[in-house]
């Protein structure tokens, strides 16, 4: 049996729920969850924000913990090794984004908690390919972020071949835009960090803001014209993008991670002149999540965290609702 | 002197203008026009859609003709020689876009029909290097459309590495979307065609559409989700863009060389699930620009004209303006 904290509503408390697994299937392993990240997405998900949640709702997509089961045709993890899951937990292995090493972009992938039970729970179970070793020199009571958040910012640095001389900017310094600014400094860009909170500044430039603009200083943003080749967006809330597209380069890009909730307005005049792109993606690959927390435990990347015993679910989820994290929550055991 | 047909005020008819050029500058070329095409971004200009227009306005921007005198400092181009010019008459050749070959993406680049007289008239002047000379086996009274209408097109191809192994579609056929048929079945694509028009299909399946669909049947468009790596938008109406992100693949791109007049509209997450990009770009480098007239002159890619003498250049603006155009115009001496 496996004990969760489950919400039986849109937006209840998370109360605990027991459940059967059944029998572990071939492909698949069983984690001890040690650490649960608690990413901005399982909110949304408690509220029904995308119309796709199914309740009971056991959310926690960003789990560290260690190999407690392995099915019959599992063969790349043992039992006690030290692992993590994130939004993904299965993908047909068989079409041809999981053939290109897409997995990620698999139509019929399995969402850790979408349809089935997530982390927030003492065990949780996923298709082997889904879960990935952690490395040598990764804190495990930091790492649970990586698995959403992190490998979320890092994704399109890969996708779009964001180079070490590129001029980059984060919008919003929150649970992912304070992974984006250690990700790119460490990628040796210049990084300009966008932020509404000016008390975010001096933690900003530490984590690898090479500058920092008060993003209500609309003046500020317009002397930023031409600036960037690269803007991830991280926030959830609807600005006026025209204004960061011009701050663009030509062939620059802005790169939505974040779901912001009305339509994103763009002139096609503002794309055309200077050849420049919008785009979005999620999470990553396993073969992607991999290199990022190699790059992480390399450059000593990790979540600023703040961290909740499992039993305090409902008050961690409320303070992430305030605005408060600061800035990634962790569950505990 | 050089015999231009010129507009005094927006939307007035074109009459004849005779101006002075003054001395041929040391890195200029002046040409001979043999050939103009039209543009509808002429008639944009005329109407002064864009805000951008000054006058007296000498439109033409697709010319063809022979090099009638050279600066002292033309080294690449010989009097005699047949060639074009586009869109561009000169960039700076000095900033980092001139120096990377993305000429195109100077931004004090010059604007052949912007504060200087364009290619309705006898003689034109340009900077050598945005004059291209023909290759062998291309149409002289055909090739003008190619310097805007077929660059336009061609650019996005080079510059998103569009595959021969991708499935691309292109919306609208008309003057630039003709032409991006042809490209695209040479480039050995699977070419769908968009158009309002069911009375184009078997013009465009001749052009190089291997399948055309009717842009006002939504249910076959909804039916074509998930279907495109490549989408190419020429069209100069607001339509429903979300119709067609839908039908592209993940990794998929809508890029826009025609300028929609309202702002387009996309949701996030229409973007972030399945990694989708929106783009936009104009014309192409003078290096580009020869690379495609290489390639539609090996492929017999030229565009379908209507030609009409200079002195009917009234005639041939209102024929555009009233949608008649099949597909594009060429002005003739």
């Amino acid at each position: 049996m496996i004990n969760a904290y489950a919400a039986q509503t849109a937006g209840g408390m998370l109360e605990p729920l027991e459940y059967d697994p059944g029998i572990l299937k071939d492909e698949e392993v069983e984690i001890n969850v040690e650490y649960c990240g608690i990413c901005y997405s399982d909110l949304s998900m408690l509220k029904n924000d995308w119309g796709i949640t199914k309740y009971p709702l056991v959310p926690g997509h960003e789990v560290m913990g260690s190999i407690a089961a392995v099915g019959d045709h599992v063969t790349t993890l043992e039992i006690g090794q030290r692992v993590g899951l994130g939004w993904f937990s299965h993908s047909c292995m068989h079409c041809e984004w999981c053939m290109s090493g897409n997995h990620n972009l698999c139509l019929t992938a399995e969402q850790t908690i979408v349809g089935r039970y997530g982390g927030f729970a003492d065990k949780v179970r996923s298709h082997q390919e889904w879960v990935t070793p952690l490395p040598e020199g990764i804190d495990p009571a930091k790492v649970g972020p990586l698995f959403c958040g992190g490998i979320t910012v890092f994704n399109p640095i890969i996708q779009f071949d964001v180079k070490p001389t590129d001029r980059v900017a984060v919008i919003g310094i929150g649970g992912l835009g304070h992974l984006a600014l250690q990700f790119l400094r460490a990628w040796g860009c210049d990084v300009t960090a966008f932020s509404t909170n000016p008390d975010k500044e001096s933690e900003a430039r530490k984590l690898g803001a090479t500058h920092f603009v008060n993003s209500r200083d609309t003046k500020a943003i317009e002397r930023l014209t031409n600036s960037f080749d690269f803007i991830l967006s991280t926030i959830n809330a609807d600005i006026d993008w025209e204004m960061y597209i011009k701050t663009l380069r030509p062939k620059g890009r802005l790169h939505f991670v974040g779901v912001v909730p009305n339509p994103i307005q763009v002139n096609a005049f503002s794309l055309i002149f200077g050849q420049k792109s919008l785009s979005g993606s999620a999470i990553g690959s396993p073969t992607t999540t991999a290199r990022m927390l190699d790059f992480a435990a390399r450059h000593s990347i990790e979540p600023v965290i703040e961290t909740f015993a499992f039993s305090q679910v409902n008050q961690a989820m409320a303070h992430l609702a305030q605005g408060q994290a600061r800035y990634r929550i962790v569950l505990k055991h």
